[in-house]
């Protein structure tokens, strides 16, 4: 019997997820994922000089770098990319369900993108996440930046401790954190309430702050999903932030002053 | 009679002062550019394409652009810039006197960079410091990152309209702004009280907020200078945020309710 053309897409998309690796770059990067127990390393690629540098992360990751002398040095990655003479191919980290990385402590916060795309202001807002304490980033399977050697740069480590998940469905996953007794707020500049004025008396509630690109904005289906607008109290009149500083300030403004 | 050595570089470095221009690129920054009187173009090279999209932008501005083949369109920028068709050679802005710039309104707030090299961390610094309402953003005439095409581009705009002024000296400029009357808080992972504690019953003074650049933080002489050091009041333990970032949150932090 002829499999169901759906069974055929679902099947090829899981062996899709199970192809697909990316090359980290850049001592840090590379040092950081090395030294994650919960990164899947493939092929590590150095200078006999990067080598030396990352010594001891090369040692207790256990894994056999490929040596290459510097000027046969060809790493496959943009060509503009600051390598620093070492590269490693990994898999994307898994971090598992939404409904158990958000369970948390005690008022957890978590950031859900809608359709971002910027690798840069993806690693940025990692960053931001984990610096502020936030459960989770939140993106889309697509129109979301996967992770790639340029947005674990940004994220300056980030990538490796902060979790990062992209699900199916932006909609479907607010309603799962709904049920899970998550106050959801979507960030629009043109709201009436502010993040504070919203989360008055409810500073112990389990808060995500949903953010969309810069430009288009929540879509409708998120905005009809969450459960309020809300803006970021600027003093200003023109212009508007950037992604990554929104989100910054929204996690900032919605701390749970623990 | 010989100039002494002094004069002679004043004069040489006013020379220079006066030869420097930049080159704007991409359809925003120029269309920016010549909406701004304040504003003086050099040199507008536009495609025809380009032409048409800034056609009222550049009656406005009354200048004659010249017009390039998109074939022929060779533009003396970066080549990796996405010029969409359009270059403006400009002189950078001249936004006057520190004192004059910062008397603002009520409880005016201000941002300060010390030696904030990256021009992406620096044109988002000024878009956030714009919807913020900042009075300016001050960096320094010599390891600041100056206006450039990048920078105008990451400023979405804000460079055109936001203040920024680069001074000799950062120190002389921090006791400037405490004689008129400001508080400088200089930003420091490691101080002990938060912006909002530090705040407490002064919301109502002109603030200046002192950021470093990521890794050395501020200097020695910065320390020394303000009047108090003041961290992020942030959740998590690991990791710092991008400089923007916590500019962003810093203005927000010490924001006046007004």
């Amino acid at each position: 019997m002829k499999k169901p053309k759906w069974v055929v897409e679902k099947e090829q998309a899981r062996k899709a997820d199970a192809r697909e690796t990316l090359w980290l770059f850049g001592l840090h990067a590379v040092r950081d994922a090395l030294s994650n127990p919960a990164r899947e390393k493939l092929h590590l690629m150095v200078t006999p000089n990067a080598q030396a540098k990352l010594e001891d992360a090369i040692a207790a990751a256990g894994i056999e770098p490929e040596v290459v002398d510097p000027r046969k040095f060809r790493p496959p990655i943009d060509q503009g990319s600051v390598h620093q003479g070492a590269v490693l191919e990994v898999k994307p980290l898994d971090w598992g369900r939404l409904e158990d990385v958000c369970i948390g402590d005690a008022a957890p916060r978590v950031v859900m993108l809608d359709r971002v795309t910027d690798p840069h202001n993806v690693g940025a807002i990692l960053r931001s996440a984990e610096v502020m304490g936030a459960s989770a980033v939140i993106g889309t399977k697509h129109h979301s930046a996967p992770e790639t050697g340029a947005l674990a740069k940004t994220a300056s480590g980030a990538l490796e401790r902060q979790p990062y998940l992209r699900i199916r469905n932006l909609a479907e996953g607010i309603r799962s954190l709904q049920d899970m007794g998550y106050l959801v707020l979507g960030l629009d500049g043109e709201a009436e309430q502010t993040i504070e004025t919203a989360l008055e008396g409810r500073r112990d509630r389990a808060v995500a702050l949903v953010l969309g690109a810069e430009g288009p904005g929540l879509r409708e289906k998120t905005r009809e999903t969450v459960d309020q607008l809300v803006r970021i109290d600027a003093g200003g009149s023109f212009g508007s932030l950037n992604v990554s500083n929104a989100a910054a300030i929204a996690l900032y403004a919605s701390r749970a002053h623990r």
